[in-house]
């Protein structure tokens, strides 16, 4: 198993010169510059190198065991949890009112693309600590705000997102969970299924967060209410005291992310588990999307780093492993041959597309959250909404083609377990699904995303992705870069209008164009950061600024993208629009 | 877990309606026809069904485990073996001289589709039987044919294929086990990697086909002799006497196809294992490719057939599982979403275009071994040269996708071992690496398959798609297929010109090129089998043959196939032809 290094001349080639850091955190008019964005990098990149990665492999071996007393982690994770809170890594985004540092989420986001590589079914734990923090933030009452907020972002306490169940999966209209008012506070019974870290024993208590319906709820998601339930119900003091009627009674035998237990969790089996309304009744579904789409950022953000990590693994042995000959006859290291420079490459350019569409999204969530001007809140929230499912959805999609090519890299050896190639296989696949799978982002993107306000927002952003293509045209050397671009997103553009017209309002229709279009925007967003990143290149090498080889490099990586990934996104315009008569009107017995 | 079924009327209309079995058989001199093979297909499928399928899950919560004596399989493999043998079905197409059946490659491939759909880590020992026999009965002695043939033919023995070593995977020319003469035999030393069933318990002999190199042998490929090594020594009644000096050392643990154990075997510790020399010295890596080229198509089916496994369980539970509302407002199975039907006609047509292409390269097999016709054995040899990387190559890396959209119909109870979608999706991620990786079959059919005689052979290909297409053009309601065929050849045989002009000769640009032709090749020709088959399927209509219900849907199928999934061609040719500098010129320290 080789250690994961983080990759800072990339991550910070993204945050200061494509994505402008101290610009962004002066417009934000916030005191932090790129001299302290990298300081913060490197200590995470050390705690990344030290501490998390080297139990990577040990959370695939030996995962958590459900026992008497609970759910226990894989041996380790608890010492390594009590060092990443320690070092405040819990609390970097959060507000400063509640005990957060208030970094921008630009910041956080590289900063969690380092955890996920390292280590990420220990990573889960705190990614779902944040979101529970943005719900209670957010939607909570004081009294809750005061009681939890500052526990869950210090990492004393941990969070949890409590909504499947067994009959309500992608769809939580079929939520039973049931809460029952008792004075100032409610009874939840009802059994909730794969709980990420929904036990173990790594913080004195654990906040679940967990959908239920009132008994004079409505049917559907207009009847689904959100509620705090701790593991330990808070005293006098507000420590953790009682024993809640709430326990992990199994665990999930998975695929990947064994580190991670994944939990049966059963809500009153002794009467009732005693939880608190979050905000008002009823309104449990828009304030689990605060949570849900939080994550689902973050879930794509795992796609970027479980395939940096296989990268990096596959790139070490092609320089190692030696096989066959080099063009002049030498023994050769793989890395000389053709095709797996090809799959390098595809890995190599397909982690810096997809961090550039991640950083360039915690950009707009900072800008929606912390600009003084109302209509740059708009306009960034537009485009977060925009990004979330496209990042959730081709980010974790594309890196199951990625870390297979980590497998492929490796040969014979990439099959057998101890090479690590297959973990980092096995542990990406969970990525599409969990958190909505792929066809729930792609439905998102179709249709709310797609045709609100007569199609606006993706006018916008295929706008200023042919303004980046101007800006390609004039610069030599990246005539193959904008001729990719401009096929790109020509077929884009034909495809919206083809959308607008043919598909929105159709169900059948946009159901079955949906995850082409998914995946032909992430293709054409990741190619658009790409060609701003060769521009930046371009003009530092203009300017004799930094590396000239290393930012040659960069140049060659996009022209890669360009040459042989961009054309994917014909190929997806093209049967987007095509024959969905042939899907509708299959009969259901003749599959 | 679901049971396996054999997919008797998909089968049957590929070999008796489009690929014409009785006029087949007729034209070789065969005694066989339509009824037979139907037959052979029922009793193969009731054995998977009632044996094997069973004991796959087996396979792979208790793999092979080495013990004192040996490889001890998974348990209840020993009893499946037996059945297997007792049938018949190890000599199902061998050669009649020595205990074969003599049935056409054609059926054989289908009656294997069906063991490797209802246990792959089992049907792996089988398989390599029949390379061993391919090799030993064109390459080996009269004396070795009748010691080893009618044992291994008939099952009662096993072989094996022990070519890879620790620093000789993809690049033979390493091979460093040596074969000393001593009288009439050899005295083997070395260690082989990666030997599928190198050792097991349900045979009294394994006959080990084993690749080494003579004292005074040239470096390189041309100094590589093939060996027989058998397990037990033959006394003097040809029965299985002392034991060899061969053993497995060591088992691998795998991603999948735990059931099959992969074995480190070392030769000649204790002073050298005998072993006799299959044909003449040093051309052994010739004789290799005997067995090799058998191994591959096999395994290109084994991408088959897992794919099929993998679709009939994701079509089980989307059958069954509810989830959300239907069109009409009522609860509805999730085969009723558009995205999960997208998914399932992605994984069915794909079955369908692998299935007519492997049964394709099976009827070329056939008229290469049997036609009375030197003209015709020649040209068919040509068509399954030219198939064969693309049946390895394609099919294998297509099993990838649709053994992955498995899991993901399931949702997240894919990702439980439980419900088996994850091991097919395990299971297959051997294929594009084992007897050949993808990179390696993409250079071949880049290479020597495609410029080889002026192209010709690819030429003549494209020509019978285009006569597949003239007959489309002329079918009504087939108007999206032949557009979409139309599309795929057009951009295919203007690729074809642009490797022979750019490509052929430059070993970066070959390279480089490679995959993305193999993968525009493989899904022409999936999508020039599936408009065969609809063509077929319309001829039966109007003729008012068969289930018009049935016939509309593969009718249905294929034109989803067309519009979903040929669009690929065109990416993949793009891309191939786009920008090889950027992969050559790539600094080896910048990656």
């Amino acid at each position: 198993m080789s250690d994961y290094s983080y990759p800072y001349r990339d991550m910070e080639f993204v945050l200061n010169q494509v994505l402008e850091f101290d610009r962004h955190c002066a417009d934000l008019g916030l005191d932090v510059n790129a001299e302290l964005g990298n300081a913060v990098l490197a200590e995470a990149g050390r705690l990344a190198n030290e501490v998390l990665s080297p139990l990577n492999k040990a959370g695939d071996d030996r995962g958590a065991v459900l026992g008497e007393n609970g759910v226990q982690e894989t041996p380790g994770f608890g010492d390594a949890y009590a060092a990443f809170i320690e070092n405040g890594w819990g609390s970097l985004v959060a507000e400063e009112e509640f005990g957060g540092q208030g970094l921008p989420v630009l910041l956080g986001t590289a900063v969690n693309e380092i955890w996920h590589s390292a280590n990420m079914a220990f990573a889960l734990c705190p990614m779902l600590s944040q979101g529970a923090v943005e719900a209670i933030s957010q939607h909570g009452s004081d009294e809750l705000k005061a009681a939890y907020l500052p526990k869950v972002i210090s990492g004393e306490w941990t969070g949890t997102m409590n909504l499947t169940e067994p009959n309500a999966g992608s769809d939580l209209a079929a939520v039973a969970a049931k809460a029952v008012p008792q004075g100032d506070h409610y009874l939840i019974t009802g059994q909730k299924i794969f709980i990420t870290w929904g036990d173990h024993q790594m913080t004195e208590n654990i906040v679940h967060l967990v959908l239920a319906r009132l008994p004079d709820a409505p049917a559907g998601v207009k009847g689904i209410s959100l509620f705090v339930v701790p593991k330990f119900i808070l005293d006098g003091n507000g420590e953790p005291g009682e024993r809640n009627d709430v326990a992990c009674v199994s665990l999930e035998h998975k695929l990947g992310i064994h580190g991670s237990p994944t939990c049966v969790m059963s809500f009153g089996d002794n009467g009732g588990a005693i939880g608190y309304l979050v905000g008002e009744a009823n309104k449990g579904l828009a304030y689990m999307f605060t949570m849900m789409n939080n994550a689902r950022q973050a879930v794509g953000l795992q796609g970027l780093s479980i395939s940096e990590r296989a990268y990096q693994l596959a790139l070490e042995y092609s320089r190692e492993r030696i096989q066959g000959r080099d063009t002049d006859g030498s023994p050769a290291a793989i890395i000389r041959h053709p095709d797996v420079r090809r799959m390098l490459l595809t890995m190599r350019s397909g982690v810096e597309a997809m961090r550039g569409l991640a950083y360039e999204t915690g950009v707009q969530n900072d800008l929606a959250h912390l600009s003084s001007d109302a209509a740059v809140r708009a306009q960034a929230q537009g485009r977060v909404d925009l990004y979330t499912p496209i990042v959730k959805g081709w980010m974790t999609e594309f890196a199951q083609e990625l870390t297979s090519l980590g497998v492929q890299v490796h040969g014979g050896m990439g099959y057998v377990e101890e090479t690590g190639a297959a973990q980092f296989f096995r542990d990406a696949r969970i990525l599409p699904i969990y958190e909505g799978t792929t066809g729930i982002q792609a439905l998102d993107l179709i249709g709310r995303k797609t045709s609100s306000n007569g199609g606006a927002l993706l006018a916008e952003l295929l706008a200023d992705i042919d303004e980046t293509l101007t800006q390609v045209r004039g610069t030599a050397g990246m005539e193959g870069i904008a001729a990719a671009l401009d096929d790109a997103l020509q077929s884009m553009t034909q495809a919206r209008e083809w959308i607008l017209q043919h598909a929105a309002g159709n169900l059948q229709v946009m159901g079955a164009a949906s995850v082409d279009m998914l995946m032909a925007m992430g293709y054409l967003t990741g190619g658009w950061m790409l060609a701003r990143s060769a521009l930046v290149a371009q003009r530092m090498l203009d300017a004799g600024e930094g590396d000239a080889q290393w930012l040659q490099a960069k140049i060659l990586s996009a022209r890669f993208y360009a040459a042989h990934l961009l054309p994917r996104v014909g190929s997806h315009c093209c049967s987007l629009q095509q024959d969905h008569d042939c899907i509708s009107s299959f009969p259901d017995d003749q599959f």
